[in-house]
């Protein structure tokens, strides 16, 4: 069954996790440019990862071709070695994600992401053709529904989608923004609507934010269509990392991105919550992004198991709610054996001279950013950027 | 070369990371039981998680026989298929291990560590049994040399080396203990002295502790041996998770212990100065345990780089101290991108309800247990835990 | 000069402190009940505390008549002497107010707050009849102006306005209010237009909320009043706590009311910034409520002496910005003596087990009291009480 | 009855608390030089907070002459008008004390304390003619007993302690160290034998640590008089601060010190804490340093209260563990009316952006400090300035 059958039928589907940050502490990639060669370089690897969601209970392996658009990959050449093409990385991915999800019930589904053309202000064309690039490779390989994610700016997406659509396979697109809306100011609700208008069939968000705020975000999206008379499936793709002190670009600009997030990850009961929350609000593509580990993606399917009626494979090596600690060997840790305990629990750090809070760094520039787009001088990055540097916003 | 021939060089050897924390959360093992039937179940994960270790610079890599005794295996054998073996287990790990350290330039460890045996006070002749069983499958399977890890009582952790000593091979012995000593109240002086003694040419400690205080641990076996005039290599392996709030037994007291650690977890930072501090002590085996991902391994490589000369393989996907991050979009990100801002950043926790530190459960319990202790009424953990039960002590 | 005259003229008036908490800290005043018998029984320390906020810069005294309506003192009257009625509460008050703004330049202001009538639903003329009252003695001691404050709803603030402008005297009105607006969810805009209508000619917030949101609130009603057309001054007296974490009761709600507030109080420098802020954002007459002390009153003084030109007596006692460390004899001691180090220094706690924010225990009664009232079940706090404890709200 | 009859007795002896710092906050006492003028400039604002201790259970009343050294004075001289001189300063002191005591049943006890003279290298007769100075005035208004407090060096508190005993009255001496000891590195326990031997009937420690840590200065003080077989009463004096943080010179070294330390200040319940762990400890003459306000100084002796038979006057205006609580309006607020409550609670400070320690400033010096005292080239803090100023220690 195709994803628009099971989420017309009600069924909830999960997502996977993110690939760039597991793999990039697993040695495969590299923060900064952040680029999928590893699906030539060390397929092995990126093949355990997506095992390792499958057996958690993603039903969509999402292909990893993140970044993989031709201009990316060039303008981060001296990272990818000369003989890997574009097209080489996407059809790697697309190999074996399609391998992995024939060992379970999953969906492949092949993904496109923002690209440094529409940041250095190409025009249209020139942006589209770089997605239909990507997209011939999904056509050729015969990946089952198409994703546009992680985008700032609601513009780009929409020229994304259009170009995914004229494959004539279902699309889903989520933007990787938060309540305050995309780059230019657009509201989420109102870029659901357009989302939706350039024939996105699942709308909503990956990236950037925490699950509470990722949540609010589709909230307001849901209130847009509804406001609009549109309909669409919702989908959520947080991050795994708390950030609540974070501005509207997210977690980019919070001084520990991406080198010191560790004391920012999210526990699993903390997942637990994010997906009681995403289906109580109507979301039913539920899965991660950055941070998303396995055993996130096994806690989002442990929570909705008694509405899906199964458990995943991963939950043999997981009891409920710590249950598996009633066997442990001191009493203290056997009392731990139970959903209150871990819903209840504040963790701490163990870090005593650190803030419980960031100031983020690029909040300043965001603001300024935004009054200079007001102002018209500037409607890209690229250019702001520019003024950046010569005026010091 | 083998271990000793290396240390005795005067070279740098680094250890692997934490296996059951890592495949717990890949899905792959229980916490509670924390077995090491995957080495059966699900070889490729393990294989996978050994090469990202190697890639990341590891020189050892230990057997995935934690808890992989005979007796352990089957006290939690509700957990663990019947069919399965303690000789399987043993033989699949050694045969994994072998594998993937023939794709470089590492040795092979076969390891044991504590059993249920000597804590519900089985005689000498019965635990030596337990570890000789183990022993056996080493040595068919050829393993370069031997580890004793994750005791908590010397006794046991000698009777454990006179075991792997009778193999003829190295043997290094680590004990899970803190500045204060065994649960005996033997000082980490005295037990380094009595596994010397024992026959071990390696010592020191391992798991239960944060990187800090492991090294004060250390420190503390090292005045003990210089004392007693005796000469043995030194080895760290701690957790990657920051305790300063923990009593005598570790982080297993934590509240966070073990689904709630997550804000604890060190950074590639931490790490570095974690290596730096243990070279400086004179520690030339310096590895992982716990909480240990690939990442955290390469940063013991990248930190010693200058004294070792080369950098590790995984090193192609990371720059010095984030010097990858000079190519970022933003310019406050770019600012990022040298060793000062990543040495001096206090990371925050995005958790503004909790605190900074913890209360251990166990700590009163501990506290009783030594005073018990010392008036000779209880000498096992087995006994504490029974006078726990009916005492609340 | 009276207060009008001052304000249009375009003067900053300084208003004094928090009685209440500074009396109880000092053993005068009972927490729980808050009334200020003091003013008869030890006159020499309400005396001392009036002469130390007139020395740190007031130009205003308010009586210390906080709570000291006939009902109020009635139903506490297990702590007030039998014979200390409210009519010597209120003339001690006047008495000695007058004798220390004597001692100075200051202004006299009677003060009303909210009743436990109206709590109790006691129709507007027994509400008026005992604002009236205490009305009846300021215009006998002749104070200078009055103000109504602390009210938490704003149709009982009206009242207390309506009664006070009929002595013809200038009025100052503030609710105990955040952005969230009046316990029947009455804006904040709309209580200030509701005020001014009334005759208020000096509207604003005090107590319940930290500077920074009372002065958010206070913008809420500076536009308000802008799109009424309505003209008033502004006036704004917070707490001297932080309390970022608090719902729409305020303070009143954390857990840490009243009793363990002390690592929420704020420093002068603090205040220092909430007076530049109260200052760029039009508010003229600019004080404190609860934890207000006379240093945090000198802190207004000395940010806002260059607009003013003149600092306070009490700056005799203290360098702007700490520069009498430049006379320390330790090094770096004498380091933080400049603006830069306090601007930017973020205190610790040293209380390392303690979170940096707290849930409000009223929270959800708060939203369930919002909800009733929007069901119109319940119209008044003393009917949610009864409610609270029938239905466990 | 004098002192020494009353703790003979085994009464209970209740300290004030800590003048320099509630006087900067009322606005009489300047920060840096913290110099007792205020006698002579203000006495009414003295006068009221030695009513307050009084009234708040405080059964001696120390005069206000900290600092009160005729070359201290001279030292400050810019800040202190010329005409008032150090005569004048001190008999204020006592006389303003004297009429205080009288209101209730309180002893008046003359204090000196460290001296610049001392710090610059003067000789044994020059420091001690400025202590003599100050007796000679204690003798004329004729004080119950004697206090030679806040020393750094055991050296000068033996000097004082000699000159303070040629009256023939009492001598009580604390010094404002912590458990390391002395600035020339003697050990508390050898402090207190020196004080003890130079005459002190009363030893102890006072300012510069927090209560737990000044019990354990304390404590280590008791040893070592019962080592030495010497009798002694002891007392204590600490800080109302949290300073777990802080080095060997206190919290002088704090990067909070002096003017941001408010989210370290103590609560009435920590107070209570320290009360009962001091009388546990054996001490008797139990007060307070800097922080310590009258509401501290109540806690003290209300936690003592069922030793003592009586509660001080002040507790008209408090009801035991906050029990005046259950007659508030909000039923979550009434349910805070119980010891457990506040015995329990973890005071959040608010304060999202700050850490719950700091590094103190001062330690790489103080380090240095030790260091080069061993090696005897320093032997006073004057020398180690010059010394920092010159080699950047």
């Amino acid at each position: 069954q195709g994803i628009l059958e099971r989420l017309d039928a009600g069924e909830i589907v999960i997502g996977d996790g993110g690939f760039v940050f597991a793999l990039e502490k697993r040695g495969y990639v590299k923060a900064g440019p952040w680029t999928p060669e590893a699906t030539v370089e060390h397929p092995e690897a990126v093949r355990q990862l997506h095992r390792e969601f499958l057996r958690a209970g993603s039903n969509v392996l999402q292909t990893f071709t993140f970044y993989a658009s031709e201009d990316k990959l060039e303008n981060r050449g001296n990272y990818v070695a000369e003989k890997i093409s574009c097209q080489k990385v996407n059809e790697a991915a697309c190999d074996i994600a399609r391998e992995v999800a024939d060992e379970g019930d999953a969906l492949v589904a092949g993904g496109v992401s923002q690209t440094p053309s529409y940041l250095s202000c190409k025009d249209k064309t020139e942006v589209k053709a770089a997605f239909r690039k990507q997209l011939e490779v999904f056509m050729k390989k015969n990946v089952d529904f198409l994703i546009a994610e992680y985008f700032e700016h609601v513009e780009e997406a929409v020229w994304a989608v259009e170009v995914l659509k004229e494959s004539g396979k279902p699309v889903a697109a989520t933007m990787c923004i938060g309540p305050e809306g995309d780059m230019h100011g657009v509201s989420p609700g109102q870029c659901a609507v357009q989302l939706v208008k350039a024939g996105a069939s699942i709308v909503g968000v990956n990236c950037h934010f925490d699950p509470e705020t990722s949540l609010e975000t589709v909230r307001l999206m849901k209130e847009g269509l509804q406001a609009a008379k549109l309909k669409a499936h919702l989908m959520s793709q947080p991050l795994a990392f708390h950030t609540p002190d974070c501005g509207k670009q997210g977690f980019i600009d919070l001084p520990e991105f991406p080198f010191g997030l560790e004391p920012r990850i999210v526990t699993r009961w903390d997942i637990q919550k994010y997906a009681r929350k995403a289906y109580d609000l109507g979301i039913r593509y539920i899965g991660g992004c950055c941070g998303f580990e396995p055993y996130h993606i096994r806690a989002i399917a442990e929570e909705l198991a008694p509405e899906r009626g199964f458990l995943p494979e991963a939950s043999e090596k997981h009891g409920s709610w710590g249950d598996n600690l009633s066997m442990h060997t001191k009493p203290w840790v056997r009392a731990r054996a139970r959903k209150e305990y871990w819903e209840n629990l504040k963790p701490a750090s163990g870090r005593p001279y650190c803030p419980s809070m960031s100031k983020p760094d690029g909040w300043g520039v965001t603001k300024g950013a935004r009054e200079l787009m007001q102002q018209k001088e500037a409607t890209t990055e690229q250019q702001l950027r520019e003024l950046f540097q010569k005026q010091k916003i």
